[in-house]
């Protein structure tokens, strides 16, 4: 009989958070998820708990409530726009770090963090690797993920780390790309979008947190990079909304001026995840378009909001 | 006229901080101290705070308290042995990063933070530079220090960071080297020490304080070794004690063995010091030593302590 596995998820009810719990739970974890407010209909086998993580006391309640073996902390101040530099980073540097250590000498095992691709140098041409590519983060939000990374790999005997490139699916703040050409076209409305030449390696939301799950149960250490490992120039993605919406003859892709700086390919090297995590993508580009094109479809549109 | 500055030094009664009151005030700074105890016999011109820095209510009371352009941040765990893989190390770090944003945000302008030559891969030879040579820590200390100045870094206006190598003096903790090889001497007992091979750079805490003080009145930023740039083995600076203490023949050179690990070499580039700081040492290894070996013997001898 195998020891039993408990698992504290921190960010769980945010854009990944909600779709982990039910891989982690096919994996046999018992599942502990902490959010500042628990969802309506999460899943009954979950146990929930409601606290700030930012606050030493409550992180700290939590940590002893829970009594996990597993830690996946998905928590982080994540402000569409505002995230790259907000010092909110810093707070979450802060708490992360201690949340490691915290969880350890609870008995803690093994953590998975989430990190990002904004950790790496941005700019050159090729995959990105975990070994060969130099981490050089040019944004608070990436210099916080990984100064908090190299302190967690001190802390937890086991850390594994998964770097997050470009993800989208239902439920994405409305601002970001995906989201917006989405709301737009289901409102009928033109889609003003850059030239969509970037290349870059999206995932389902849904894939990256199965990946997560994938992650937790694997005995993987270190940077993990979690994408899809294709290399898709955005406007692929932005007219694969437009085929999804029935109305490829709303999108003005070039209308808006490239922004300065964005790099011209992010692009994930996934050996690791495939080959170590033996992880693969459920859900195609085409599908996943679709699936997010319909969930915003469903949704009542907001026509007032104060 | 020029703009007042106010500086609030953190870590103020400890080895290094209690030195750097002096040269701060004779360079014309207000100065703020906070410990968690003041100290008897502090100069009367700096106001004293007491607070615990890592009680984030207390720590942010001390900065608006303060209202500093200013600060040196000296204060973190440093329990001699210990200090290397505790995990006080992360609660500094979560406590460093915050009070680097509190003070920004407060209107801080410049801060100096005190580093570690551990930050450095150790064990190549020539001297550590700070452009040149591989940030690469073994220890819990090196990683919490390099994370901290990461995010500070970020999170400051102007930041410089002085990364300490071998310092000595009165009052300094009594297991490490130049202490106990003092104090075993003026008692009139052997001491017992390694073959002192290992070549150090050794700066006398004075030295070492006033440094702190120089860089942060000046506009270096980025990390700068605070260092003498001498290569001396130990043996010599155990000879030194020897010679000081009038009796050379308690040492018992050799008679430990070598730790394992211990790099041969750790010396500093102070070329940044020296020409960007302008800082050159005022204490030579002899006189530095003499001083101390007076001071260990002007110290009540402790017969029994419980």
């Amino acid at each position: 009989m195998s020891e039993p596995r408990r698992v504290l998820v921190t960010g769980a009810s945010g854009f990944i958070g909600r779709h982990a719990l039910a891989p982690l739970l096919e994996r046999g974890f018992d599942v502990c998820a902490v959010a500042r407010r628990a969802p309506a209909g999460a899943p009954r086998a979950v146990a929930w708990l409601e606290a700030d993580l930012l606050d030493d006391a409550q992180r700290a309640a939590v940590v002893a409530r829970a009594g996990a073996t597993h830690l996946l902390h998905l928590a982080w101040y994540a402000e569409h726009g505002r995230f790259w530099q907000a010092p909110e980073n810093v707070a979450w540097t802060a708490a992360s770090v201690r949340l490691a250590q915290e969880f350890t000498a609870a008995g803690g095992r093994r953590a998975v963090m989430a990190g990002t691709c904004a950790e790496y140098a941005w700019g050159g041409a090729g995959a990105l690797s975990e070994a060969a590519s130099a981490v050089e983060p040019a944004t608070l939000y990436g210099v916080c993920k990984d100064a908090t990374r190299r302190v967690a790999s001190q802390v937890v005997p086991q850390l594994a780390w998964g770097r997050v490139f470009f993800l989208y699916g239902p439920a994405e703040a409305p601002g970001r790309l995906v989201a917006s050409v989405a709301r737009a076209l289901v409102a009928g409305e033109r889609a003003k979008t850059g030239d969509g030449t970037q290349v870059r390696d999206f995932l389902h939301v849904e894939d990256v947190a199965a990946a997560f799950a994938a992650l937790l149960d694997s005995d993987a250490t270190g940077a993990v990079n979690i994408g899809s490992g294709e290399a898709r120039p955005l406007r692929e993605v932005i007219e694969a909304i437009g085929a999804a919406a029935g109305r490829p003859e709303l999108l003005d892709i070039g209308a808006l001026a490239p922004r300065p700086g964005d790099p011209p390919q992010l692009v994930a090297d996934v050996t690791r995840l495939r080959d170590e995590v033996r992880f693969a993508p459920a859900i195609g580009l085409r599908e996943g378009i679709e699936r997010t094109v319909a969930w915003w479809r469903d949704q009542p549109r907001v026509l007032y909001s104060p």
